[in-house]
């Protein structure tokens, strides 16, 4: 597990997080909360403009009652048709699945719907910088997977298995530091991914 | 006013459309719908992947029927924190909001929100192309708006009106073409918008 520190320093890969490091990522909250903060840290700092997009809702009754705003009074979730996250860094187009799991040993696809795989390949296949967040919530760990690899196991090119063994992830996702602030320091993880894309064009 | 036709020619500026040029275009559909199929288009042939966001709901009260969907009962509508479409087209993140006037000779400015300014400025700041597009209704003519122009009024810096006059729109906003399919071509006046801000980046 990686950690990195305000500082930047980092636990080697083999360290063992001891019960007091693990406190402030034990305060309760949750995998969407900690994207949602370092979002908005990354936007007061000019790092990058990412936002979680609204969940789509299907609209069936609405009253307006007197002087008051409208209300909406019959609606339903309805499926989105793309990820949750995108948004723009250093002239990138960054569009993002998050996902945490409570195993220990996977994570499981069918987290993730084929509509945002299809997603996620036509915006790669314009440039746009395209990946999963995965966070291991028992581990405390988080980790970019890029798209790519995602897509090998997600299209059963790999093997059947409907999930992604964690000794993989560890071998071939980018892991993600976690610090005070921002609290996923993702876009590293992102410079990380774009200069392995880079090296993958220039072959 | 240019209209573009399918195989690319264009009118002359001074054309003034006759009824039967302006027919497809009435039939009703409104400017939201129009850059929604024209979404789906360029989205079906690979061209670009732009999505409209939800609008963003706050859910007071939710309901759990028993063996049917959640059922939202009481809900509001938020005001939304960005603008209403963002994607990504050949590696450029592309961020813009779209209004329609009824007006014949001023676009308001009121239809913009600050934040929605604010959110453009901080994605332009990161690389982003962003603009506004105007759809004058009653002309049936559309203009791709560049940030920076926007901002010019926006910010005072032109005029203290709060509208930004026809003829300047026309001299200092790029056209969109209308055409069958797709409804308005905006990527190819983004296009434009491209070249012109490398043109004052070589400056």
């Amino acid at each position: 597990m990686t950690i990195g520190y305000p500082k930047g320093a980092h636990r080697p890969s083999h360290f063992e997080p001891t019960p007091s490091s693990r406190s402030f990522a034990s305060r309760g909250m949750d995998f969407e909360e900690m994207i949602n903060l370092t979002n908005r840290y990354y936007l007061e700092r000019g790092r990058a403009v990412v936002h979680k997009k609204p969940t789509p809702i299907q609209i069936v009754r609405v009253d307006y009652p007197k002087r008051s705003a409208v209300k909406i009074t019959e609606a339903y979730y309805k499926e989105a048709s793309t990820t949750d996250y995108n948004g723009v860094y250093k002239g990138y187009y960054l569009d993002f699945e998050a996902k945490s799991t409570q195993l220990m040993t996977r994570f499981p696809l069918n987290n993730i719907k084929a509509h945002q795989i299809e997603h996620m390949k036509a915006c790669s296949a314009q440039g746009g910088v395209c990946f999963v967040l995965v966070y291991f919530s028992k581990r405390q760990e988080c980790f970019l997977l890029p798209l790519d690899f995602v897509c090998e196991y997600y299209d059963h090119l790999v093997s059947d298995r409907q999930s992604i063994p964690y000794q993989v992830i560890c071998q071939k996702g980018i892991p993600v530091s976690q610090t005070l602030t921002p609290r996923l320091d993702y876009l590293e993880a992102v410079d990380h991914y774009i200069s392995l894309k880079g090296e993958l064009y220039e072959e």
